[in-house]
């Protein structure tokens, strides 16, 4: 058995890493850690772990360098890359969740983040999105898990921009379930202030934006404009891309580059004409459903949904993990959907 | 006191209507009709009326021309024209909430709908958006009151289309809650099947989408894109345009052009630069909320908030009536929207 | 015009007197403070004031005494009462939405809460509870405003209490939405935490129980139990009751002893025998909805709504304001509940 | 592998059948039935399950006796034991989730539902309450299985009427989520009905209250009362339970009883002294969560939670399966909760 440490286990992150690892054949926890609960059981945080996963929290401070396999890193950007450094050993798999490693460009990172501290280990880090780079994480010793939005952004885009199709302006308009902003007491967290209502936010100046055009910038010179709203609801990211084809598709014959780009890939399911993805749809597992509408001047309309908690981080980061480790693809990520 | 009458009212447009004529100093609801319920009261449909508003519903189909000075029509499209035949008379102001008579141009009304029944009332008729076309409402007697989502966008639009600045096509990205569909037992409104899920439909082919493109066509020869979502909550739409402008303007300059054109307006706010609008802060009231950004290369991310059935529906219906009849346009209008 | 001070006004309940008196066409908001906002606009916080009203937030700790007829204290428990000790000066009337004026018995308040610094003031507070203690509510200066709990189960419970039918224990199962707790940054009432959830807390410790008891000793010696519960809303309390009659009474019977007892109050509605309260139909209203279901055994079952903001906080205050200030009892408080 | 037949497929007890079996090892989905839906895919229903389970409809009203080893029943009460009749053979199992043989007295149960049309049968029926029941459920060919509501009153009840340790009467106060009330499109469960809002409903008229009565009656003599009400949620029960106590229990020593009377239930976690269930920590599993807190007079509350869907429906249906057919009882029931 592979041991697990997840550093920074009492977020939603962690705790979705929890509840699919407990499930995994081949992989146990051995550690999950905390400096705000140190010393507690993590079933005292989350009491649905009660009877089935009560292990104590360890300090994240503390040095846990080799004592795992692998070490997901559940922690905020800055912390992370600091923690990183401290258990990277070329040995052990280090899977960030944060934003610290998903940057090639680290000027890029500093200009949206703040300076980098662990500047050496920037090319050692795969951008962990395995439908694009499978085979740079196999092996990998360092992955930047990609971020919620990015994903459901990037695997929307990729096949038209893979083949070159794509000729105009991008607009992304992206919606997110609250759980998206962590399990942390903020007002506009609050189900007062999310309940019954809908907002943008972020409006060109979100991080993930850069997260995305980096991304867009390997196959074009488009630009694209990102704007988050915040959904009334907990889980579920859906993205709504407009853009134009450079020659006007069909819209089958536009589905059929999807499907023959994602063909075999076990978590992209590519909806049929006329039907368009449901967050409820993907809730609770790894994939991301894809669907699409074009025009005959060519205007393009591509919608993608993903659980912003599985395939939009931990189930990502799993998917990573067994890829990186050389373990089954999918272990551990064949839950259905979960509805209502 | 003018006498008003609803026809229709057991819908969710019907009792927005009932809560707000009923505090309106110079309107009495005298006529409520419903053929499904007729016979009944309306507190035993809408509890929450007891005690304030115990109406006995009449039956649709009588004939009720000539009762009232005012009649509202909440009906489904189809329906609508039928009844506004009976009860248009040159004297009453009718005002149909239904898309009967939303177009001048009655071959697009029936390439979306189904053959017209009325045609000889369209020229009769006003579209009723008052922030627009505010002379004509005047004095009117048949006033098709605006879609839900075509009020957000339309009003979202007009000051860049009116000013001729827009050069780019434009994409109108809409997130409607659940009262937009109506209080019809469809599986679609379940509970069960709106929370916690998030959705696209009618991509390409929602009946919106020509009654925002006929009004862009007065200003422009842009082609708009429509994608409709819907949002897990009951009341708001907030809407995300994505276009591009003739030459770059700051944003600041961008919503000078906003508050310049709806200057005077009672219930058009524009938002200060960096504030975006939130469904939240129009529930329950005649508001329309609009902020924006521009970038230097020209693109622009329009967003705008209303209550779908205040200045979606029947709010909006009530402006037009105030202003058809002479009355203080804001009368009865005036409540501040409610939050949490 | 009276002027009104609203103090600590950036919570829900200081939103809610903001809604309700900016229409009081007798009082008008000249004062309102926040320590944590001083010196921003209210409409800052509360971004649905726009253009309404803006004006800006002085400190809570300034010397506020003297400045307004009537002050609402929406402060914390704890630190209301020093407040009300800076401000009561026998001419200003000061309502109080903290616990710390509901409690003729000092004993009873300290040993729920906290050693009580303005003992003095303690015999001349009013219990806010107009159905019951109008004449008292006229012509005080300072009124203890119920809790939200206490106000649906002491309403519930008072006509059979006084007519003296109640033989058993009392078991109060009340469930309320979230606003109850308050617009604080803390981890349970996060979305994600509330949402698609149902749970009871404070089970047998909650402080509105000793609030609730106080009232029910005054008419019998019977022991209640109060188990409050969480709802995944935001405004609402429903109090399900459970107990025993003396001697059976026929559920049209019992209507009828809540019709007299409660005749003619503006805020009470008795449900017709068959139907029962629901949260939705007193949203944003004072209303007070109940119904009951006895049966032939004498158990009995009493079922009441309010919104807790409103007739729970402070729709009641500007009852109790009206009444003590001898305006009309339902001035700017007539607004329908509104729906969906 | 043992063939599985779902007979009422596409309602949301079927669909989680389906999510459950779809990973058991020991079984396989060979039938799917609707009426309504016949010929279509179950993955055009519930596209959740594209690419993993896309099996077509047959027709319920189709001979299919014979064709599975296990049966299970998702029909309405009343259209159930027709169905059971024709597939009850005294091999394959027979699990029906109706309310159809949950009645071990047929007078009892025509009394609240219908004349019963397979009276016959009744005397082979177990009902499948494992905890209480497991010895006749194994081996058993047709077993009613409990409803939601009787599912966690009974539960939460048991300990202490084994032991003979209640003297009062019980008042049952139950809180269900909307999925309860099936996938059917009626006004009274759509979202804008439903949201913001919490209502009792059925009161004293409830038709489990008879179910969880006749279990009550094995044991005491003691008379229960049932109020159940609808939670703004899509699953998830809580049921709070008061009564007395013959002699006071200290909380811990009444939570004794319970640990000692579950010792070894695989799905019942009894909470520790202070802590109280939560719908949000079983919600998706097949768990119930018991608390309790008893006083100083004997009064004691019990509050139990479970996921109307699994434990209180289609998961307990497997679990049923699992212990009749000799399969170890938790296969294919181990998913933690999920949340959020």
């Amino acid at each position: 058995m592979l041991k697990a440490g997840i550093i920074g286990a009492t977020g939603y992150t962690g705790l979705a890493l929890i509840s699919t690892l407990i499930s995994h054949p081949d992989v146990t926890i051995s550690l999950i850690t905390s400096n705000t609960y140190k010393g507690k059981k993590i079933s005292d945080i989350f009491p649905l772990l009660k009877g089935r996963f009560e292990v104590t929290l360890e300090p994240t401070d503390d040095n846990h360098a080799g004592k795992c396999d692998v070490y997901f890193l559940c922690l905020p950007h800055g912390t992370s890359m600091d923690s990183a450094k401290r258990l990277f050993n070329g040995k052990s798999l280090v899977v960030d969740l944060s934003a610290d490693f998903r940057f090639e460009d680290v000027q890029i990172y500093e200009s949206s983040y703040i300076p980098h501290t662990a500047k050496e280990l920037i090319p050692l880090a795969v951008f962990g999105l395995p439908e694009i780079y499978r085979d740079k994480v196999k092996g990998a010793k360092l992955i930047g898990n990609p971020g919620c939005y990015p994903t459901s952004a990037i695997l929307g885009l990729y096949p038209l921009l893979k083949a070159g199709l794509l000729a105009g302006d991008i607009f992304i308009d992206s919606k997110s379930g609250v759980s998206g902003a962590g399990r942390e007491a903020k007002i506009g967290s609050l189900f007062c202030e999310v309940s019954e209502g809908f907002r943008p936010y972020g409006v060109g100046v979100h991080r993930h934006e850069p997260e995305i055009q980096k991304e867009v910038d390997k196959f074009s010179n488009l630009k694209i404009m990102f704007v988050p709203h915040l959904l009334p609801m907990s889980r579920g990211i859906l993205t709504t891309i407009y853009s134009k084809l450079k020659e006007p598709l069909k819209t089958k014959d536009a589905l059929d580059v999807y499907r023959n780009t994602y063909h075999g890939e076990p978590f992209v399911r590519i909806m049929d004409e006329g039907l368009y993805p449901d967050t409820r749809f993907v809730r609770f597992s790894n994939y991301i459903d894809i669907g699409l509408k074009s025009f005959d001047d060519g205007r393009i309309v591509i919608m993608s949904a993903i659980d912003n908690l599985v395939k939009g981080a931990s189930g990502q980061a799993i998917q990573n993990m067994n890829i990186a480790l050389g373990l089954e693809e999918t272990t551990a990520l064949t839950a259905l959907p979960q509805y209502p």
